[in-house]
């Protein structure tokens, strides 16, 4: 089946790809149907995932290495998914949209999408890769993914990228706990924005110690287990032999915008040539299978097993009569009989 | 069955109590077993979150607090379970831990626990639970839970709180992405910390318009919803007629404390009262069992299908014969038949 929508899309019509994003997002039937379609034609993108602490500058440097790629290669669009964590604070996204935007409408081959929730896809991290599907299907070249970041469901929105830049600023290096390290540790690239500022160079030296304790420690630690869908799939893939560099900008005054470029640009030559690229891909589908089998499984679960149940279990662990694992194991032993009646 | 171990942590034996918690924190099956026998002696700790951005200074006020908190109550113990982002560079939270023990070790009615990763048990959000748990039935009245915050993980993780308080520091409001939206809106407490610095007062201001806003939303929006096991559980039980108040303090000088301290009972007194402490008791052990739910379903699945249908149909979706979505509609039509004749 391939709708008019679609047919549209694939042309480049801006207004039929906003759409299908909005189906995407809102998880109608149709968005899942296009998914299901435009899937197979993805592939070819480069995700780039910027993040870092609130007023790091994330969104000057976004919009400066969105203009940077498409002089450089004019040919490829540029997708900007703007990643807010969930909140109903959604002005916040909005004012930023319209900064982003004025900067960038001129570009029709620029396209940006704010994310101000998670949406009926589950968390941030399935919502950002649905609609990166998308614009990689309409053939969006580089998608960069914003996000504020310092917690779980950032690592997790960028576990899904090829390429991530963690940004930060001069002078932030001077407490204990703020050593992002589950954010450092995923980081291909690491810039220190607003070089301008004093402390810059001691930035840059604290950044590149981190990243030697932490690159040390992904070489012995970094497996990608692909054998167990129980556990938590948090590991990266390792980039093997790749050295994060350490680069500073001043997006405001487009300094060091280049230089940055040109990394992303190594660093997906280099996902290419040591097979990096195709690892990353499986671990996004195999992160995106995970995540559909488990709201499945729930479905299933929630037909087999009346609801009256499930509650009265809850309460009688409320009483503190059981405990919760006890529950779960009276309701998973239901779940298989009842799934075993219903069946024959 | 009653070990000799956890008689002894009930004793109010500290190495009882560090035994158990790292048994848990291993899950090992000493560790599964103690936590379904201590869970019928829970229910009467007053969980504590506190969370903020990197450099607010939130081990000072936890430490201050925790001083204050026993001064106050001196029949009440305080158990610290410190959570730092997963990570590789254990440094931070061991250095962190050491600078907080040389503070609180003379009181051994003060017990800091440390936790640098999510371990057997899943997410970090689960994790804590666990060791609350322990705590709570060790006798343990107050549980500070301290989180570096900005992300979803630190939301699962004080959602479980009874009172959250969000930390903030004079002068981070000049940018649009600080807006810290979705901490800010789980706030019981709002504490701007070192208050000494210029700006205080302004943040105070601002912090109050953000909560105004966000106060006003969760009136609206707030509904807790019991009925759906399917749906992301990130709903904060609506504290009704809770306006939370902002208070400034200077930790490192105690300034505040007593006022946060009496914020903080009081909250506890309008949960109690307006039944609300009931209720996050109920949607803590709901998102426990949902989370013990999903692991069991996914062992059965495992159980039922074998791993190279899983990773045949996973190679598919790569090569992009097929969506992620189809590959789960033949897994879990597959697992529910495979379900059906293991047990025939």
């Amino acid at each position: 089946m391939t709708s008019a929508l679609l047919d549209s899309l694939r042309k480049g019509n801006r207004l039929a790809l906003s759409r299908v994003l909005s189906q995407v997002e809102n998880g109608t039937e149709a968005g899942l149907t296009a998914l299901d379609e435009l899937f197979l034609e993805t592939g070819t993108a480069q995700k780039i995932g910027i993040t870092g602490p609130p007023g790091s500058g994330k969104s000057t440097l976004v919009n400066a290495l969105a203009r940077e790629l498409r002089q450089r290669q004019p040919d490829k669009k540029v997708a900007i998914i703007a990643v807010d964590p969930s909140s109903p604070f959604t002005g916040g996204a909005l004012l930023g949209d319209r900064v982003r935007m004025l900067d960038l409408q001129d570009d029709k081959q620029i396209f940006i999408r704010s994310m101000a929730s998670r949406g009926a896809l589950g968390g941030l991290a399935e919502q950002t890769e649905a609609l990166s599907q998308v614009f990689d299907a309409a053939g969006y070249g580089f998608i960069l993914i914003e996000t504020v970041g310092a917690g779980q469901s950032e690592v997790d929105v960028v576990n899904l990228a090829h390429t991530t830049i963690v940004v930060d600023t001069p002078g932030t290096g001077d407490d204990i706990q703020s050593i992002k390290a589950g954010i450092l540790e995923i980081a291909d690239i690491l810039v220190v924005n607003k070089a301008d500022r004093p402390g810059a160079d001691q930035s840059v030296t604290h950044l590149r110690n981190m990243v030697e304790m932490g690159y040390a420690r992904s070489i012995n630690n970094g497996k990608h287990h692909l054998e167990d869908f129980q556990e938590n799939s948090e590991h990266k893939t390792t980039s093997a032999h790749w050295v994060p560099p350490i680069l500073k900008t001043v997006a405001c005054e487009f300094t060091g915008i280049q230089e940055l470029t040109d990394a992303i640009l190594t660093h997906a030559a280099h996902l290419r040539q040591s097979g990096q690229w195709h690892a990353k891909d499986q671990a996004a589908i195999r992160a995106n299978i995970r995540h559909q089998l488990i709201a499945g499984l729930l479905s299933d679960f929630n037909q087999n097993v009346p609801v009256e149940m499930i509650d009265s279990l809850i309460e009688q662990a409320q009483k503190r009569a059981i405990s919760p694992n006890e529950a779960v194991r009276v309701l998973l032993t239901y779940n298989r009989n009842n799934s075993l009646e219903s069946s024959e």
